[in-house]
């Protein structure tokens, strides 16, 4: 199951970047759940290219095709198949590329796991997949919100630059894109309203599942949740999340250092987590890469790629998050007898 | 599958802390792959408590009992069932804490996921589960050293000491200890000698395979491989890895920016990865606690417990990339017809 | 995973009957096989509706259409996503079923399990599901002729007539139609070329794999391999199959009781199982059903039926057998280190 | 997951028949159901060996040792761990059998699939792995007991004898056992009580998820629900189950020829299966084997062998008949928001 994430509510993508379509299947989905499709449709234009200065001009519509599973407005329990066409592929400017390994790309290591690759567009290795994701991830979204849970990213770094107001960060990946470079940059992500007990307490650590799922977004380095790195350079003592009874008569804490989570298991509060990105690799400038046969090549990048990653990203993130969450619901009810 | 961790070679752990013994089954190791018994109680032994100051003084023997699986120094194929028993629980420290919450520990969390719980010694959300996955990482690290694959961790941080020599951590930890108080940390973990072309391009990407078995590790917060998060304050020309025709004909990168995976594959240099991992939350002084109905409470902790988990950690570590390592050398295999 | 079936090589599927389009997800293919796609249609069109009397007259093209995975002829190793569209689907023909529960159809069950369905043309419990089966078997299929591997499926007993030459076969089933009735019958499949050491001989015994997959058929009842269910009525010595060295050096078995199968585990003998169909539900005359209230009601069959699914069912069953057998071989890779 | 079974609640079991002990680990189980160990020992004796005439004379204890999950009385949540230890083992019976293929054994099989056994009383290939399936299937049986779900499984036919009474069954079994020959034969069992809706209704049908099931039991050939094979031979007019209002307000058939499944789901009425098992292969004369290189031999079976496996075999039906209805009771808790 290597395409496929989740253990009750599961998805499955496939597709490469400049063939046919992309796509996927949601399954596990609980039935009698309303969708609103023009709602998904808008969740999924804002990962879209070509709406901002320093992201790719490729012009996908992306216009979400469901072929099964929902039903008048309504899903049926039954898979969710969907698809979104690839339109706009210029093919073309790959060719030179089929034949080389870039820097910081998956060219290298593709044709060592698989020794066949489709280099259009980077084939699978594209972060155009992500589009199945945030399909997938916008439905759960919905279901979310029935349940009073929200999720909610936000770019808390671009590059050097922390806690910059959002209006800047085009200004600074527009600068950093005239140089033909491009910037890394840290994503925040908080799921609000999530009741205590959802996760499971060993491999399936609510946390473990987050990072699998964060960390498996193309060009995630890193991931941590409440005090994250931070945590480790203190003390016990310093970083103690004390319960207290609230007015409502449930059970919380005073501060959130732990990030909503203890023991691998929601704890009500919110649930808070970082994932930082690298810098795009496909630079506007010369690249160094090498041949098959291991000779130095300089390459002229012809595709159209992002400066940085991070606005585009956040909708994918909040996607993963969304996933992860509704299916540890799922598994919740089994709980009990 | 919430106890399980592993697709082709999977682990499957049980076992409270207080309860007769703690367990694991290895399902999915090759057969015929020599296990050197010694040796592996040997590596057990490196998690074991009561062996430096500030660590846990409950003297557990952790005498390593294969029950299948291994016959005549050599696996079968089959799955490897071990236990070891839990020969010094003291339960009697846990009876007032079967009627609270402590702050930072699993105490609510598990009562709100399955309305009982076993209170003796944190019963299954203790750090003593972790004895399983030493025990079937040990195995994965025999094996995989027969493949030229080598799997090291280190301690690089000790709260906010960073860079300190080995000989300080000990000295660190327990003059911390003396307050009563806990430490958090880091450990570095390197996987050398990984062949180009492991690991799971999409969900199953390698690092994000890593990231779940790490942050399943109880106390860790954070995840981070290659540059990791510092990676994301950078420009993409200062972070290119560039390829090269090594002298023995194979192709390597000058750099390791990207911690030896590229598009969630490894490229054939060293995997590094860094764990961030919070300071234990039992400290040795009174803690702030509240009872079932809420009412405030403060607990004079009995119980037995590190002062910081580090040094224990390193072998956890070590066998949780071992297991994945090995699990992604086996997926491998059915790259090809 | 509700929809998905295989361990290394997993076929997930989607799709209502009369929805936008029928599909699935073949993820787990090796890289570099050859495809050829004129075939692969072929072997498609054997299960199409409208080829013979007493089939349904519903035509569709079943123009399979793959979106991922297969690249210039060749598999890519990565999820193969395919879709036919529902071309000819008359869904006004079911407005009236959709508030009545019929006999021997899973109309009331799955009311029971989702609270809602989708009625038109029995929704996903059409066995028009299984087109996306027989695209995956296909490519399977064609894998496994270049291991030297054949799948065939046969139709041995039409209702009560066993051993009935295959050109009687259309003539029986179109005598019984004429009355509006419908019949069942039995399926052999032979699997030829299969080396020894293919299937897990614990729960995943490569008989149990085959079952699960035969029955996972619509209208399947039935399943046995070798002697089956006259196995039972035997004593050990009628159906001992002794071993013996062959001329060019493999052992073999003189006798293949045991349907190819030992232990859950390929002897390199001919792999033989049978299936049993139970007659198709819907009758072309006055079906006695319930309307959600509990009260009885007539039906006029109006949707377009077959009166046996034996002649369809043949490719469906020789792919079941072909993905599980592929399955299987990709596992037994992981078995040495 | 080769010694899995299950999806929520997963049975993985270990052990070879002449080492340390046989267990297995019992994740997925509710938390807070009571157990009754006395209830739960005595389920387990009913396979116990040495009971009656004509069956092995291996005297195993078979005493239940769990070793988590289950506190005062109730079931934490947590995965059981549990074990049985071997306690007459004469391994020295098996000599020279370690050198041999015995006809219808796993001796071949396992050889070519691992490259290594262990021989002694057949290793993992024994029956006696099953103990740990009725340990799990009783505990799953007392949690379908506080559903109103029972199971329960009788002999029907031994050897050509069908319909016997139960008082004969041993008769007629020691009868041939006194030949040193041995009897195959059919179990059905029945599962009452259990709900309309249950089930998966693609590749996880309900009876294909209980074929699996049954066939995973050593010796098992066939595997038939409802009227299984003898429905192949019927037109759809004879074996149609008419719905019905009943005087409770249910829905129900008034015949069951569909075994209480409709498209893979229950539909509320009695679940029926049948099981074909063969006859034991190993028979108290000589035995005409080979030996590695292929030169015959005659094998003198010194081991302790059933000679028919039906009786003990009862419980190992109802435990897997358990562990599949209680883990889709769990599953069906998931098809809701």
């Amino acid at each position: 199951m290597m395409n496929t994430i989740g253990k009750i509510l599961t998805l499955t993508t496939f597709g490469e970047s400049h063939g046919p379509a992309m796509g996927g299947v949601l399954d596990g989905m609980p039935a009698g759940v309303d969708i609103d499709m023009d709602a998904l449709q808008r969740f999924v234009d804002r990962r879209r290219t070509g709406q901002t200065a320093g992201s790719s001009s490729r012009a996908e519509q992306d216009r979400v095709e469901v072929l099964s599973g929902i039903w008048q407005g309504k899903t049926l329990g039954t898979p969710i198949g969907f698809i979104v066409r690839n339109t706009d592929a210029r093919s073309a400017d790959y060719e030179e590329i089929a034949r080389c390994y870039r820097p910081n790309h998956a060219d290298f290591t593709w044709q060592a796991k698989y020794g066949i690759r489709d280099p259009r567009g980077g084939g699978r290795a594209s972060a155009r997949e992500t589009v199945a994701r945030v399909i997938a991830g916008g439905i759960a979204i919905q279901a979310l919100e029935r349940l009073g849970i929200t999720v909610e990213a936000r770019i808390v770094q671009v590059g050097p630059h922390f806690g910059v107001a959002a209006e800047e960060h085009e200004r600074l990946i527009a600068e950093v894109a005239k140089d033909g470079d491009t910037l890394g940059g840290i994503i925040e992500c908080v799921v609000r309203g999530v009741p205590a007990g959802l996760g499971e307490p060993l491999f399936g650590k609510l946390h473990a599942q987050l990072a699998a799922a964060m960390m498996s977004i193309p060009s995630v380095h890193g991931f941590e949740y409440g005090d994250g790195f931070d945590m480790a350079t203190r003390r016990g003592s310093e970083v103690m999340d004390e319960l207290e009874l609230r007015e409502d008569g449930t059970i919380g804490t005073v501060t959130n250092h732990s990030g909503g989570i203890q023991g691998g298991i929601s704890n009500g509060e919110d649930i808070a987590m970082r994932i930082a990105f690298k810098p795009v690799p496909t630079l506007m400038r010369p690249l160094p890469a090498i041949d098959c046969d291991g000779n130095p090549v300089t390459l002229q990048p012809r595709g159209r790629h992002d400066a940085c990653v991070l606005p585009r990203a956040l909708p994918i993130v909040e996607a993963m998050a969304a996933l992860v969450i509704l299916d540890n619901h799922l598994i919740k009810k089994t709980n009990v007898l």
